[in-house]
């Protein structure tokens, strides 16, 4: 605990009850992965988070991804994975553990966490009430999907009975197939459909930076219309277009406000949503 | 605004969860008087805390005296007051100007000092859906009452539509007299009914202290069945005494803590409840 | 009690189930002011009304005003008032003493009658839920203020749990001053947005007369189209044309009937509702 | 219409005010039969005073016979009846007409009545909702049944939507066999099971009477512990004596009151609920 | 029983299952009438099929008429009936035994009946709750109406409380006279209000057929639009012209499927219902 | 399909139905293992029940064990199992793959299984709201826990939603350590908790037998105070005794009935409960 009196400690409760007041009653989908979901500290930090966001009657929703886990479990049953465009190609042995891994381990050692930190949650996937349904996204892919449908009735019912829904984001047809989709692009239907107040993606990056060398140069706000240009400049590229295209669909899809946070820091939720000062860029609709 | 980083924020916030938890959902009595109501940047802050309360689900009411304000209007109409026991006798005439000052004044103003803080408070006194009835303490005293039944369903009413029921102490009987009531003890008596989880009664002193010019002799946690003893030695003497058997009472009526906190430091609501060291004296049941 | 036999009286509660039909479940606005609120008697008849509106499932709203008590307060502070146009100029200590009078005095006087005659009343100024909302409407005349908004959530939150609401006319701006708001404004707009199905004022008069020296010409029913030519022939005049401006506005705002009822007969409320004849004039959109 | 003032009229309706308060929300049974049943008149006086109830928040069960229209029918198709003790051999198809006579013609016409008064009235007899499960009283009797059971739901179900339950006093057995039920057992079933705060049986007479020849003997009210005694002294004798042991059963199964009112008087049931001084025998508990 | 092992019994069950799914929640309008309500095994068939459908969550409504039974009371009592263009003058005396006869006898008995098969029914007849109004259709016919409007509530609470309302097609006009109304018309217009999904027609034909001595010739599917072409070419003809003409009106005021089944095959209903083929002609709209 | 009429098909829902009427509303839970859990069709007959069930009303919920498929996946990693007792040793990596293989395949699977059969079911572990508390069962054993305490509000919570709870039986402790749940002891827990109307445990047996060689000898109801005879003289013995031990618990804490079914007949659920002659063994109170 920080050296402060607890004067100081109530000054600064007090001080966030604007922000508080913002969000009270509202939806927030956080796309959850890379380094804030590694790291231990920072795992604990990002359910601390989520409780008290929750307890202060923000009704967050947690979707995440867990590439690094997959990678791992394949490996341990010594799976060589082959790839196409950078996709991996996922055959029904695959998708089997992608499955386990995500729904089994990924998703309940989450559920786990919050419950530890004084949170209800449950723990769903694409199969859970048929939320998500998906189709190949190229054969070539095997089980690779896209979404075809979000059906988000399982986690508005959650959210209703107070739970904090988290989600792992493997999908399924009519047919009994299941598929492993982007975790990016699945928070961002899911939000859309949700209406959700604030999508907030959780990166390994501060931010996007005009020039990645100089924290200065960070844009903490940015209107949808000037993607494009940002991407014809170069600022907005690799890894980071996928993403950012995910942030542009969900304000289309009537997301009023979708930030990409720097997960590497403790507490960054927290952080944009209950200071006055943001941490990272912050994307608005035209 | 303290110079913290927002890291630091977030971090203070985060060790406040567990205290949220504690108390979200659970009905909290504050009965408001003494510098904390002079002092109008205390009286700001408590109104902020109020605010912070609800809005993380607590459910707050206020109870409020206002002595100094009917001295003040007694005299501005030329009415010279006569004491009985160290109690004022109050005429048909100066009833009239208690329940103004209270009921119109005092209370209004603290309604009106809650919603610019963000909340939403309505202001009630006794008289409203027959809330307080009360017969008269003492022929000699006229018109000040003590308390025959609380009837609290307005309070639970507005609780339940999310307002922070404000309440100034005057009774009435069935003939339409009107009484000025202790606010100590319509607290107490409205903590009791609600079966309130705290009773916080906000003083001019640094809670209850075996050594008054020693503050490392402050008693922070109390039985009540120690309350005699206490009394007998000294300890608790004076205009505390009536104050205390208020909190005494209190406890017998099932509410499970309650607190003497020193009105005179700035948030000593929010300290007492949300940081893990109170600041004044707490009464518990045996 | 009249002279009459049991099967009369049965036979005349039979006589008014239509017009309790009429208006059961239906929201009912009453301006209070004048005679009906000086006389006791008139008083007393007033909240019997109220109370049997109430209990046969009529949802009452009371607005009152309350110069003459106010003239009265200044008076033994010993404040003189100056008057523009008409119009009291009201300073900080005038408003002080109006906010006083309306919410503490005569609101909660009224809660306390309609208690003894067997209701439930909460009293409600502008202050409380924030739900009269004013700006200034003269420089020179200080606290008298302009509706700039009517939030009705406090009075429908009231009714909703079978609370007669008694509103005192006083608003608030966002930096905590207060206005002294016009009772026959307050009314017609917060009856208008409640979308009531009937707004009755209360004057001192037997309704719009074309000679006023002859009862034979009342005008019983008025389209308010046909206002602007009464008040050219001058049968509306003097004070009657702020009042009568009222009332159209009322009905423009979605106001089924606005009656302007004599408030010196006792139970003029109930004769207007539950008889077959009115007394006064009804004003009717077109 | 009386000559009466509307001043006259409201100031009636205002002495009704705290009967009406007395009987608000709560259940009230009316056994309905004799003259009041016959009389155009009468009965065109009850529907108006049950719908009257009802408006102004009362929960009324009407609950009747019909012997004579059964007499009637039967005559019509050529059935003679034959007698023991006192009562109809009821065959297989005499209960046909008795079905057909009860719940379709009286019991339809009486829902009729009500919905031309101006309120919601379903009918129903034993059969609906299994409300009434009878077995043969006695073997010469044939299809005139005891009750062996009364499920209520179908009434509160009614209640509940705002209905007047009509209720005609026909039984089932689970083997399909209807059964003619007395409607004063009945009614003492039904009002016990409801718990209802008042039972009214309209009769033919104005109330026990010592002497009844003189109506100045009236027993305006009677502890049932008083019955028997009654009874031997000759003071309720004949048909009253069955109709007094419902009463009785009636207070025994728990309703407060039971009435034995004039039906041949016009709005008898209003006398005796919404003025002060009742007309017939009020039956309390001991 | 028939001799099946209990295996096969589940896998019937099991298959019925896409059907059930399909009807779950949703209202369907039988019309009842012709040898499914005369021949006594018929008539338990079909209640057993109401118990079952209602017990799988679909909310059945019951309409019936009774034209035989009218005829044989009519009969009993001695009235003779004159007959203009096929339709029975129905004269003051005769409307009380149609009402009595449908109401009381028909309606309670089918109420009766499903109570025996484990169901829970109430019997309403136009006059509960003022559900089917008319007016004279011709005045040379006397108390024969047509519709003038139907107020489905009645239906609708019951059908929330869980209850299956059996309905006689008696009306009334708002003077308190009682009319006879086509049972065939009353169901198409009850079902049109509500919105059913399906109304289903008892006739005792097979359903409807080119030639109707050849079954190979049934007509499964029709759309409404090619009636008036089946009407010229005589395929539907005589007295089945109104019956269709009431389906096609179904289909009109919004209900999505009707059928004309033949009510003289056990569990016709169930049949159509829930197993794969029809029995039957269903009319689609266009 | 089978070789049925229609009307044989109607004609054996109908059978069904005083069966069905006894669910219809109650919590049914069923455990799933053995046979009826790995063959292809069994498992979709199993489907297929819990479906027909749950859209005829009864509310189910499925507890299913997993133990082949951990064998197999832990092979797959190359991990050995040590046994002491009869009992795996789990350590800290093998519970990973128990949660993984539990929550994440085999759970999930049931769940999408469930979705396609037309059904809406959400898959919980012991983790998902705290759901299975534990500790451990033994030192030697690792993670295999005993339950300390079961909330079965997120089981509640999802049949009030309408969905099917499918539960998996890990637990854990509050330090975040995960546990393998014996599913027999979960699911009796669960039931016992639930005050199920019945526990279906689905074996690869008949059912108890006297002689398990001669299917005559097939105990069909047994009251548990009989248990500890039976075991004494051999009938019950080896892996059975601690599945009717769950049996006899599951009595104790209030389920009406508790079934030992066999999974390997097709449709034994449906068998057991909606035809008139079950296929196992049914325990009893006494």
């Amino acid at each position: 605990m920080m050296e402060l009196t607890n004067a100081q400690r109530a000054q600064i409760l007090i001080e966030a009850l604007p922000n508080i007041q913002e969000y009270t009653g509202k939806i927030i989908v956080i796309k959850y992965g890379g380094n804030a979901m590694k790291n231990e500290e920072l795992k604990r930090a990002v359910m601390g988070d989520l409780v008290l966001l929750s307890l202060i009657g923000v009704r967050v929703v947690l979707v995440h991804g867990g590439g690094p886990e997959i990678t791992d479990m394949l490996a341990r049953v010594g799976k060589k994975s082959e790839f196409v465009d950078g996709l991996r190609v996922t055959d029904a042995e695959s998708i089997e553990i992608v499955q386990m891994v995500l729904a089994g381990k990924v998703n309940k050692s989450l559920v786990g966490l919050i419950g530890e930190a004084g949170g209800r949650a449950i723990g769903l996937c694409g199969l859970d009430g048929k939320m998500i349904e998906a189709k190949p996204m190229d054969e070539r892919l095997g089980f690779v999907g896209d979404i075809t449908s979000v059906n988000i009735t399982p986690i508005t019912d959650l959210l209703e009975k107070g739970y904090i829904p988290v989600v792992s984001t493997v999908g399924c047809d009519d047919k009994g197939n299941v598929y492993n989709i982007n975790a990016d692009t699945a928070a961002s239907a899911i939000a859309g459909k949700l209406k959700a107040e604030s999508l907030l993606t959780m990166t390994d990056i501060a931010g996007l930076m005009r020039d990645t060398s100089d924290p200065s140069t960070l844009i903490s706000k940015l209107n949808v219309s000037e993607v494009p240009q940002l991407i014809s400049e170069g600022v907005i590229s690799g890894g980071m277009i996928p993403k950012v295209e995910c942030c542009v669909e969900a304000i289309r899809r009537g997301v009023s406000k979708v930030f990409v946070i720097d997960g590497r820091v403790p507490h960054s939720i927290l952080i944009e949503l209950l200071t006055d000062e943001g941490l990272g860029t912050m994307f608005l609709g035209g």
